[in-house]
């Protein structure tokens, strides 16, 4: 009972095996997308890889994953992901129930615990598994997540008698009484592996829809005499997504949740509410965010530096101190070193750029390997690629690009080389070198008259 | 009776005339504008062209608009939407009764029925005029859309027997006990004609601000052994606008109802209150919109297309499957194909972009026409100005621009065609052919180190 | 009491003489960060710098800070913005009682008013000060400013008997019942210079924490037979910085508070929570402003302007009319003179830009003079850095700079002068003439699946 009372603390799990069931089988439809459900994102990760990686975090040492037949996506999703997560197929939808019973290869030899979870709940977390995985460790035979909803209409409803879980009643099937009940089934039911095995078989389709509820097995335990009892989640914790709405609130859920846990970690944010992380965004300390910046996948920002408002980073690394932005595109794999400055109008793809190096307005830098100490004048432009090929440029440290420079890759620039501005170069330049590759100015008197009055003569002919 | 309690199906309108005089003769001076008020925008449409659309949308026959003496802007911007809708001036301002009663002409041989609108509730639906007009078809002589406001202060109060409505008691005139009533007046006031003609003339000017007030129009009917009752509108269907607090307000309400609306038809929204729909915008299925996206007018999207960070676009339709941004903006008429892909900092005005074909930073392609499967260059500029003159730019299909070429219009480029990188391009490019217009490029060894000592010396002589 | 009944009228302020000590020598480690706390920025300006200003706007004739030993930041900081602050180092934290006690040289000889305040309340306004002042006129020895918080766990509660201030309880000090006042200690204490004086060297170290506790000065002036009571601020005025996360809700506050401001001036805000001002952004009337704008210091804008979506300005005046944006970064002491319109993707830094001129796309104006009626081109490119000096372009009237000039600088381009689409200037342009300098035109015939050849062998020879 002590242990009853001292729910998630989540470091004392007893079973060293533990089976999840991850149901994805479902069609979606509200969704009106041709894109399976669990494969719409929160935080630039699949919704199902969000259950997965929760599942892992809660110890899963066996982990089947149930999806339609027309999941191919799904499978291919998660396997990229999770190599050892085993696949069913349920082919016909005959509900719930029925779509765990398909993983019987795995929890039919299982020991240890088995947890069927719904796979469209992107806000999971380890500890939502262990609130209930710890009732299992302290002596029941099952034990289903449940929360407390603002607004509990549409759930099942938690059937008690104190701590004991007699009944999930579904809320179609619920009196007026039951609906007044506030706790409801979340997303996780859990079972000792044999009493799993034991009742999966006996639920029944005596419903109005026909189909297997998994949930019946609250009733089948009680009716056998198991101990069937529940834990908690916080609402945010268990958001299910059925429609592009709650998509977008599951992804404000966790938005909230990054933002608040990086300020408290020393960063800030000016206007928290317009920064968009992903999932896997690292940020160091006294590093410092605009209004308006998006990061996608796969970014590490080293400490105190600066992300100016109106920038869109994916697949990058930003090293100590550098300044980003206002306007600026990283991606690709690019890697900034220690004070390196980005200005306004400024992509970066694919490309190394040494420390102390400076690009400060309307470039594009691709598939470039950039020395330290540079100046890249505004408009530079890295001529990557040529119809089929993407080209390397190379250059050295200290050396000084011309404004509006065309740099045909593959081409190199030593160190300290200077470029002038307007040039197109195409062929290599030496260290402490300087290349022109532009035409001499010649300037043509009072010619500008002459043509305007073409312009002039040329719209007139158009008028008639 | 059974009909009243079923109000708002908006399907059984029993008359075929319907005359809507709308009231937009105030100053607006909280507005603190040179603007008429009802010119101000919410989802890119003046304020009043929302009250015409849902005055038609009703099934208004005829549509008067009274306005004040300086009001032509109001007039202009009326009839180009809508050239049907009948102006009166009122030329001095003495209350709503003395202007609606400016729309004689038209009310004086009206049958059927005669609303009277309040022109500043830009959120206003048919559904709301229906709301009374359903009212009146149950045998009301006089029927008045109210509300429920959170506060009403302010407001006036509907004094009721019953289903009655006795009287409009404005906030300043209501006794205690009377500003605890929570129902309101909003801004739609329907009469039967004839019942409207007998009395609009019989208001008179005997309140504390001498002027005719339309709301007496109740107690008058009353007076007159008429059939008074109301009808409900949401109180976020009637928001006024008086200050641009309000204004801002109003477009808030309008662009959660549209988000809501394209996420319950399968468009994602990744975070959906940084995206900024305009009234007219369409959208496809399965498209995916990021944060910070702002719609203007005239947009169409394809099923698939996905619309990145940061975009602006208006006027424009853009194909199935297309990619755009993030950092790109579109408008002028442009026509972007299937799958079409545009970059960070591009911009597309009135040009058409055949399928498949790709720009994926820093470019301008202005009054261009261009072919399927060609690749825009990185820095690619349509030069389409002379300072009197716009010219076209013509590219042909699976042509290759070079990076940073400016094509000097008017020009074509042939399918298949190549410009070398850095290029100007003043003549047409046949099919096939690669055009260079730049210049070689000259290297000056050991130069640079030479250039920096003039650089350097310049800024000693600057010092002294 | 007539006079305790109508605070915060803030016109009758009687003594000619205010001593503000403020206090500014914590740690603030929960901010996690190498900056001191009240360093951090709200809306654009230091905390510090804020309580600064307010106690200068409640009328401080002699203000002190007091930091501690490794604030010079601070200490330089705030001398910039105020000269004649009073600088006093807390070598040892020993509690808020020995701050105040720094200043000792300021209060010894102080007449009239002594107000000590924390340094860390970004929102603190004028009028905060005059609703404890206000009570000294009244008669009062000590007035402490309270707020109600909606959550008043944590703060100091006041003990009171009617309008008698009897004590400050500590939150971890009170009783359960205590905890129930909801009246709390806010962050000004305000006393007669005499009574300070007599006071602060009796405050003691017999607490929980062994420190000299400043609230302490209450109940040893109830002791000394004082009369002590105290003045209302609203909550948000109130709000102390702690982390990062109450940072960024200060930051919120702070822009809603200038956003209604601005509405209710006539300015209109599309989106009023996209948009982000700084403490000194000066805007005139009839200016528009579109989702996802970002003010720096130093702007100003005249009326009728149109700043549309995605623009990041700072120290920048627009003139009437203009229209900027959207993409559009202004920074670094621009003019932008009246109906001046700027495109997307323009940066202008540090230049003077005449009535009526155009630069519509992708083009960075830095250090440069343009007149009126001129256009720039899109991709035009300013090359104002030669690696050591910052030089100068000059541009005439009704010029036109063809699209994708690069304009080597210093360099000046006459009245009416022409430049040719992707020329490189680097020599002076007079009025009226015409400048060439790019490269003739050369086409190759069928030679684009040549190199497409020599691209697909390329990639074959890689793949090997």
């Amino acid at each position: 009972m002590d242990k009853e009372n001292s729910p998630q603390t989540g470091d004392e799990i007893l079973v060293t095996e533990l089976l999840s069931i991850i149901l994805a089988a479902g069609e979606g439809t509200r969704m009106k997308s041709s894109r399976p459900k669990v494969l719409h994102h929160v935080g630039g990760l699949p919704i199902v890889s969000h259950v997965v990686r929760a599942a892992r975090e809660a110890g899963s040492t066996g982990i089947a994953l149930v999806t339609g037949p027309k999941h191919a996506s799904i499978r291919e999703t998660v396997s990229l992901m999770d190599p050892d997560v085993v696949h069913f197929e349920q082919a016909v939808a005959r509900g719930t129930g029925h779509a765990a019973s398909m993983a019987r290869e795995l929890f039919s030899s299982a020991s240890g615990y088995v947890a069927v979870v719904y796979g469209d709940h992107p806000l999971l977390r380890g500890a939502n598994f262990q609130a209930v995985i710890e009732r299992l460790d302290a002596g029941l035979d099952v034990a289903i997540l449940g929360f407390e909803p603002v607004d509990p209409t549409g759930y099942g409803r938690f059937i008690t008698d104190g701590e004991r879980l007699l009944a999930i009643r579904e809320h179609k099937d619920a009196s007026e009484d039951e609906r007044k009940i506030g706790l409801c089934n979340a997303c996780i039911l859990a079972f000792r592996a044999e009493v799993f095995r034991d009742l999966i078989d006996k639920i029944d389709t005596n419903n109005a829809q026909g189909e297997y509820y998994l949930t019946d097995l609250v009733s089948l335990a009680n009716g056998a005499g198991k101990k069937v009892g529940y834990g908690i989640a916080p609402e945010t914790d268990v958001m299910g997504v059925n429609d592009r709405s709650q998509l977008a609130r599951a992804e404000a859920v966790f938005q909230v949740d990054r933002r608040e846990a990086f300020m408290m970690a020393g960063v800030t944010l000016r206007d928290p509410e317009s920064v968009w992380f992903s999932w896997d965004t690292e940020i160091g300390r006294d590093v410092t965010i605009f209004p308006n910046v998006v990061f996608g996948a796969g970014v590490k920002i080293a400490d105190h530096a600066e992300i100016r408002a109106f920038c869109d980073i994916e697949d990058a690394v930003i090293g100590e101190g550098a300044t980003i932005g206002p306007f600026a595109r990283i991606r690709g794999g690019a890697e900034l070193g220690a004070d390196v400055h980005l200005g306004n109008f400024v992509e970066v793809k694919k490309s190394r750029i040494g420390a102390g190096t400076k690009a400060g307005h309307l470039s594009y830098l691709g598939d470039a390997d950039i020395g330290q100490k540079t100046n890249i004048g505004a408009g530079t432009i890295t001529c990557n690629y040529d119809g089929v090929n993407k080209d390397t440029t190379v250059i050295g440290d200290s050396a000084f690009i011309g404004s509006n420079t065309s740099l045909v890759a593959p081409v190199s620039i030593g160190d300290g080389a200077y470029t002038a501005s307007g040039s197109v170069i195409t062929e290599n330049v030496p260290d402490g070198a300087v290349a022109f590759g532009r035409a001499r100015q010649v300037n043509k008197p009072d010619y500008a008259p002459v043509l305007r009055d073409k312009a002039l003569a040329k719209k007139a002919a158009k008028g008639k």
